[in-house]
């Protein structure tokens, strides 16, 4: 088998598609024999369907929580919290990309967390900058810093151009969660 | 449990995230207890990693090759053979989504099989209008006809803003097939 060139991935933007699309990649990769970790730097829990698929695909699809719910910034309590959590994840990621142990690590929300101060530039960047060569790395979120894609092979924008929310549709089973 | 309101989700755009979107939409619906059909109107052949892990996923998800390959315009023959596939792959879609088996259809780079007139756009709108109430309908494809993105509740216009193409680096396992 070819040796694989591991790539830096970013899906960020105000779209949908930016958890399914690494999600999708990670179902990709997993079909291809590799070991998946998908770390969760800011939703309080994993939508229900992701995390019972990932558990019928067993070992090689780990996904992990770490982030403590949705960011109220008006909130001291809760971001002290928020920082603490996202800290942990970014100490997870650090840990488990020089591990060897997987072959796609999947940053959820890292761009949200990093746009919201819970964890620090400099680490992610440094973080970013050694990766092992073969690993694929993908972090998500909108507003992904300009270091961050200068850093990435792929950079692609999720554009929302139309939401049901605005129609008054609320989130659905299979779609949302 | 509460009665589902099927969306119709459109992914367009020329960057990366269109099918893996829809893909890991298709995961998560199927976390959910969901039946999913993917249909595929253009590529060649099915990526070997999607296909094995919907195999690991078992008969609630399936996927079915209907198109005959990247498309050439300059090729007269290769376009009677894409033209008559593309019309297949619309019959199945017509009748699996009146069947009732399933709760997520997603029909991938239907928008490129319009775009190259594949397919007639009165045939797909007619159909997108007559989709069941509960089902999912996912449509993917640069290049959405302004009048099926109409009939969506959802448009993301995935951009690409970074391409490792554009580097040289060719395409990877587990990214890109």
């Amino acid at each position: 088998m070819a040796e694989t060139t591991g790539l830096i991935l970013v899906f960020t933007g105000n779209g949908k598609g930016k958890t399914t699309s690494s999600l999708g990649m990670a179902f990709r990769a997993w079909g291809q024999g590799m070991r998946i970790l998908v770390l969760q730097f800011i939703k309080g829990n994993w939508k229900y369907g992701e995390l019972k698929a990932a558990q019928a695909l067993g070992e090689r699809f780990e996904m992990r929580q770490a982030g403590k719910g949705f960011i109220m910034d008006n909130d001291e309590e809760k971001m002290v919290e928020h920082r603490k959590a996202a800290a942990q994840a970014l100490e997870s990621a650090k840990e488990e990309m020089a591990s060897g142990k997987y072959d796609m690590i999947i940053l959820d929300e890292i761009n949200y967390a990093l746009s919201y101060g819970l964890v620090e530039k400099e680490q992610v960047l440094s973080m970013v900058q050694n990766k092992p060569p073969q690993l694929h790395l993908v972090l998500t979120g909108r507003d992904v810093l300009p270091e961050i894609a200068d850093l990435a092979d792929l950079v692609t924008e999720m554009k929302e151009v139309k939401h049901p929310f605005e129609k008054g549709i609320k989130a659905q089973r299979g779609v949302e969660f």
